[in-house]
């Protein structure tokens, strides 16, 4: 009784979510503080208002917080969702018909192909070059490809492109480029000026990585607002609630607040990859909350397993013609040092 | 650059949501009363917890405590949703290709159709017969029709199909049969026990009308395990947040709750439809927290009119074919008098 595609289709596995508080938890790239105060304080407030009320459907008290907050012509430049995984989604129902093509790059964020399977829809990867470069045929135009994602900075490098690169990616392409920025707010450049100078440019955030928000499920679109119109045709009604509402406008008002994290998890990223080279890994410079690293001899799933029976979760991640390694999100000072301390342990 | 089918549909146009406290809203069948104050102490300790980790995928505490409230065999018959919308496009997406076709009754949910034309799928309505009843061509075999929705109570007549009925167009049907009942809660009957029978009975609730959490977004299908399962690939990994799964998991505690609330609304409707029959309406005999009422002679647009006019919002609906109507929600018994004076001045 149902859709071939999802016979033949694996299901994408999120990273372990153990139960809270019983082990260091550095696998999911999220932000080891709380939320800002502010957040929580709305959440509250919210939470007494009329939640037996419907919510406002494209949650405009958000957009024109973040179109001021990000330095955007107007709300109508954003599409709330719940999570940036829903604006994935929304993008290739709006853009991927059955039996057309997305394009990703590789390694990169597995969930694109997972999309893609759901859609009935074909993807094809196209490998980084050495250095985290992308090669030409990344940009190639091509008739049935009609999405192209690229997670910037990427995961599991941690690699960023430049706004130029992405531009001229963008230009050479026959159909939308959408840079996946759930990691931006930790890397020193972003593609949002990109969005106004070209409508087949669109960026994605979240609030789940730098505002410590991922129990919350908020993450937005920014693009051109006859392209958002467009897919708002695709959304539930009432994709966000309430409660993700009044938080995420909270959180646009928090910009010193995101700025001093940021600057305090990439210390402790940056330490951790230096202690990591020492130690003998080959590490990656990450420009988001989350550190690849590969040692040249050591087993890479023996230290994860290692780690595990530690109670720390770090991600080993396998990706087949390309190889493995360990993918560790960035924690408090504290974590980190157990981490590192383990980790010396196993090799 | 958008997917042909989306240039085509017209997008789902939900009730008017006008800033809260400025009408009577009586137009979009929410809750006049605030949800169990267990709920609210839910968030907001909620609020106060990990925030920054992502949720249960699965939502587990709520899938355990829902069972347990309506005694189904255990937490792997529920999928828990954001909101009944959020499991009616998983719905869908599992058993609907491209190019195939849902089944609907007429005049019913519109957004069934919605959600065909974004699947890039069609629909077909039939219409109910004298006094709502179904014809024999909605329980017809068709191997092109792979999903049959049926709203049971429906909107917006309010009217409701027996199990007895419901397991007999089941049977005769070839695809899937989706019951609808957002409504339920506040009707003598329902199809949960018809799910144990058979496989593809499947039923929808929602906590946005009896728990009064529209603002929130919670709404869960009960399934046989096999099918809960494959339905699971198609949602997003975190499709519920960890506010909304707390809140649901202490909303299904709340059964007395819930009962006497219940008991209260479906007074006021009566008391509502016995006066709207007094002052010449037909009124539909109700199963659900709204009635729907026809005048036969007076302007159901022009009343719709003059009471927004005088900060009165209820629902008119026009379906082509079939007629007109005003669709009015069960509100406070203050609110549900200050409508009746308004209309039978508008009369």
């Amino acid at each position: 009784m149902f859709r071939p595609v999802l016979a033949k289709m694996l299901p994408y596995t999120p990273g372990e979510q153990p139960a809270p508080g019983k082990c260091v938890k550095l696998n999911t790239n999220e932000n080891p503080y709380p939320p800002p105060p502010a957040v929580i304080d709305a959440i509250c407030s919210a939470a007494k208002g009329p939640l037996n009320r419907y919510p406002d459907p494209m949650a405009n008290s958000f957009r024109i917080a973040a179109a001021n907050a990000l330095g955007l012509p107007g709300p109508e430049w954003i599409l709330a969702g719940n999570g940036s995984d829903d604006i994935l989604t929304i993008l290739v129902r709006g853009f991927v018909g059955e039996g057309q093509r997305l394009r990703l790059p590789y390694p990169s964020y597995i969930l694109y192909r997972t999309l893609a399977d759901i859609q009935g829809a074909a993807w094809e990867q196209v490998p980084f070059q050495d250095g985290w470069k992308l090669p030409a045929a990344f940009g190639e135009a091509d008739d049935d490809v009609r999405l192209v994602f690229l997670p910037n900075p990427n995961s599991p490098s941690g690699t960023i492109v430049s706004p130029a690169e992405v531009a001229k990616i963008a230009e050479s392409l026959s159909c939308p480029l959408v840079v996946d920025e759930a990691y931006a707010d930790f890397a020193d450049t972003n593609c949002l000026d990109l969005v106004q100078k070209n409508d087949r440019i669109m960026v994605t955030r979240t609030l789940s990585k730098s505002y410590g928000l991922a129990g919350m499920r908020f993450g937005f679109l920014v693009a051109q607002p006859q392209v958002i119109s467009e897919l708002s045709k695709i959304k539930d009604s009432y994709n966000c609630d309430a409660l993700a509402i009044a938080a995420a406008t909270a959180a646009m008002g928090c910009s010193e607040w995101l700025a001093e994290i940021c600057i305090k998890m990439n210390a402790t990223r940056d330490r951790m990859a230096t202690k990591l080279a020492e130690i003998g890994f080959d590490v990656t410079p990450s420009h988001a909350n989350f550190v690849w690293c590969q040692h040249p001899t050591a087993d890479h799933k023996a230290i994860y397993e290692f780690l595990k029976s530690n109670q720390i979760l770090v991600r080993y991640m396998d990706f087949p013609t390309w190889g493995d390694g360990l993918r560790i999100s960035v924690g408090t000072d504290d974590q980190i040092d157990a981490c590192l301390m383990m980790i010396e342990r196993a090799l």
